[in-house]
C-alpha cells in the first residue's frame, strides 16, 4: 500500500527500504535533504521536500508515519501534520514518544477526525534484515487497515506484531519493553564483571557468552551481541563505561511508581546508568566526610595521592 | 566411551540417556532401585546397586560423573568415591556445587592421584533434546580425554561447551550463570507486573510475550517459557507468588561483595525472591510502627478489616 515516512534516520530509513523492497509505494521527507536522496534511489520511493508536499503528494485517505525523535521534534511534526491531514487520514508515530503525550496527541487528532496509531518498533538497526517486533494501540479499524504495513516490517507477516490495545498501549508496551530491557543488560553487565574480577581463574569473557549461547538457560539476542562485542574487543578497551539513557527507563521506573509496582531491579538498572556517568560523586564525598566525622576514617584530599 | 553415572534425578537420568544415545557405554547408580532399573532398559546402560560396584564393573581410569544435589549429598559422595577410584581416575562434578567446595575437594582427591573436573551444566529438562551448556574448570589434559562426553551432551559437538579454567572455574561460571539468570527473570518479572498494572489498556501479557519473541530486542529463551506458561494459564491463577532459591544467586552476591563488584540488580533479584515468601514481615512491621510514632499515620491492628 502507499504511505508518508517522515524521518529518515537510522530507523525510518531502514524501514523504508524494507517496505519498499516488499513492494509498498513510500513518499519521504526529512530535514536532511541527503538522506531524502540517498532513500529516493528506490523505485518505490518518491522524496518530497517538505510535509505539504508529502501530503499533497499521497492519495487520501492518507497514511503518514512519522519516525522522528520523541519530544520536541515528535510533537512540531504532529503539530504540523495536524494541519495538514484531513479527517479520515492516518498519522502513525512509531517513535519512542512517552504513551502519555501519545494520549494527548491522539486526543486532539481525534478532534478532527484523524486517526493516531502508535506503534512501539523494536529491532534497531538489525530490523532491516530481520524486521521488527511491533506493539500497536489504536482503534481496532485504524489498525487493521494497517495490516499490509505491519506484516512487511515485522519478521514474518505472521508473528512479531499485535495490536495489544487502545491508543497510547503501543507506546506504553514499548516503554516497558524497554524497562525490562534495563534490567537484562545489568544483569549480563554485572555477571561478566565478577567473571573478570575473579583473577585467580583468568577467565576468557568472550569465550564464555559463546558457550552460553547455546543451550544455556540465558541465552538471548543480548548474550548474543554481548559475545560478537567482546569478540571484536575482548578486553572492551575501545569502550569507555559512560552509559547513556534515552528516557524510557525512566518512565517505566516513574510508572512502576504511579502504580505503586515494586521494580527493584529496574530502577537499580536505571540508576547504575546515572552512576556510570559521574566521578567522584557529590554523595561519595558525602559518605567519607561521615565516616572521618564518626569514625576519624581517613579520607582521601584532593591532590594526594591514593 | 565408557563412564560412570551417580545420581539419577531429573538431570542425571536425562544426560544418561543422551549419552547412551549417543553410543556411549554408562555404568548407573542411584539410592532410589526404580531410577537405576528405568535408565538400565536402555541397551547402553547397566544399572548397579552401589558406588563401589560401579567402580569395579568400569575400566581403568575410570570416569565417574557425579550429578546429586550440592552440599552434604555431593560431599557424601565425594568421599566415598575417594576411597575406591585409583590414582589416575577422572571424577566430574557436574552438579551445582560452590565452587569453593569444589576447590576442596579437588585438593583432596588431587593427593590421591584422582583428577577432579567441575562441569557448569545448564539448561535443565530441556537439556535431554536440546543438549546442555557446559562450563568445565580442570587440568587440561583430564579435560581433554572427556571431549567425546561434552560433545555428545552440548547442543552440538562444536558448540556449547568450553574448558574455561583451572579446577573450580566451571562451578563459578555456572554460579554467575545462575546469578545472570535472577537479574534476568526479576526484570521480566517487573515488566509483565507493571503491563498488567495499567488496567485502563487491558493489555495481554500472554500476547505481548509472544510479540516480544521475534524480533524484539528482550528475545530470550526465558521469554520463550514465559510466553509458553502464560499460554498455558494467562493469569497464572494455579500458581503461587512464592519464589525458591536453590544457592547459586546467593554464592553469586556472596563472591561480588568478597570481590568489591557492585551488583545491584543480581542483589535485587535475590532479595525479591526472599520478600515473595514473607508474609507482615517484621521490617514492614517496623516501618508501620514508626510511621505511627513521628507522624501518627493509622496502623493496621491484628484482626481489623482494611
Amino acid at each position: 500500500m502507499q504511505l508518508g515516512m517522515v524521518g529518515l534516520g537510522k530507523m525510518g530509513a531502514n524501514m523504508t527500504k524494507r517496505l519498499a523492497d516488499a513492494g509498498h509505494t513510500l513518499v519521504v521527507t526529512d530535514l536532511n535533504a541527503d538522506a531524502v536522496a540517498t532513500a529516493s534511489t528506490h523505485a518505490q520511493v518518491t522524496g518530497v521536500a517538505d510535509l505539504a508536499t508529502l501530503v499533497a503528494t499521497l492519495s487520501a485517505p492518507r497514511v503518514v508515519w512519522i519516525m522522528v525523535p520523541d519530544g520536541n521534534p515528535t510533537e512540531q511534526t504532529v503539530m504540523q501534520l495536524s494541519s495538514l491531514l484531513e479527517a479520515g487520514d492516518i498519522l502513525i508515530d512509531g517513535g519512542n514518544s512517552n504513551y502519555n503525550e501519545t494520549l494527548r496527541r491522539g486526543e486532539w487528532l481525534a478532534s478532527m477526525g484523524i486517526h493516531m496509531v502508535d506503534v512501539g518498533t523494536s529491532g534497531g538497526i538489525w530490523g532491516l534484515t530481520e524486521g521488527y517486533s511491533l506493539m500497536i494501540g489504536g482503534e481496532t479499524e485504524a489498525v487493521q487497515s494497517l495490516a499490509p504495513i505491519f506484516e512487511s516490517l515485522a519478521p514474518a507477516p505472521d508473528r512479531g506484531w499485535g495490536h495489544v490495545g487502545p491508543r497510547g498501549s503501543g507506546h506504553f508496551t514499548k516503554m516497558v519493553h524497554n524497562g525490562i530491557e534495563y534490567g537484562m543488560m545489568q544483569a549480563y553487565a554485572e555477571g561478566f564483571e565478577i567473571l573478570k574480577a575473579k583473577e585467580a581463574f583468568q577467565l576468557d569473557t568472550h569465550q564464555i557468552a559463546r558457550i552460553w549461547q547455546h543451550g544455556s538457560v540465558v541465552r538471548s539476542w543480548l548474550l548474543d551481541l554481548t559475545a560478537d562485542a567482546l569478540e571484536a574487543d575482548p578486553n572492551l578497551s575501545e569502550i569507555v563505561g559512560y552509559v547513556n539513557d534515552s528516557g524510557e527507563g525512566r518512565w517505566t521506573v516513574n510508572t512502576a511508581i504511579e502504580l505503586s509496582v515494586p521494580a527493584p531491579v529496574i530502577a537499580a538498572a536505571l540508576f547504575a546508568r546515572f552512576e556510570s556517568r559521574r566521578n567522584d560523586a557529590y554523595a561519595n564525598k558525602i559518605l567519607a566526610a561521615m565516616r572521618n566525622q564518626f569514625g576519624g576514617h581517613a579520607v582521601l584530599k584532593k591532590d594526594t595521592p591514593e
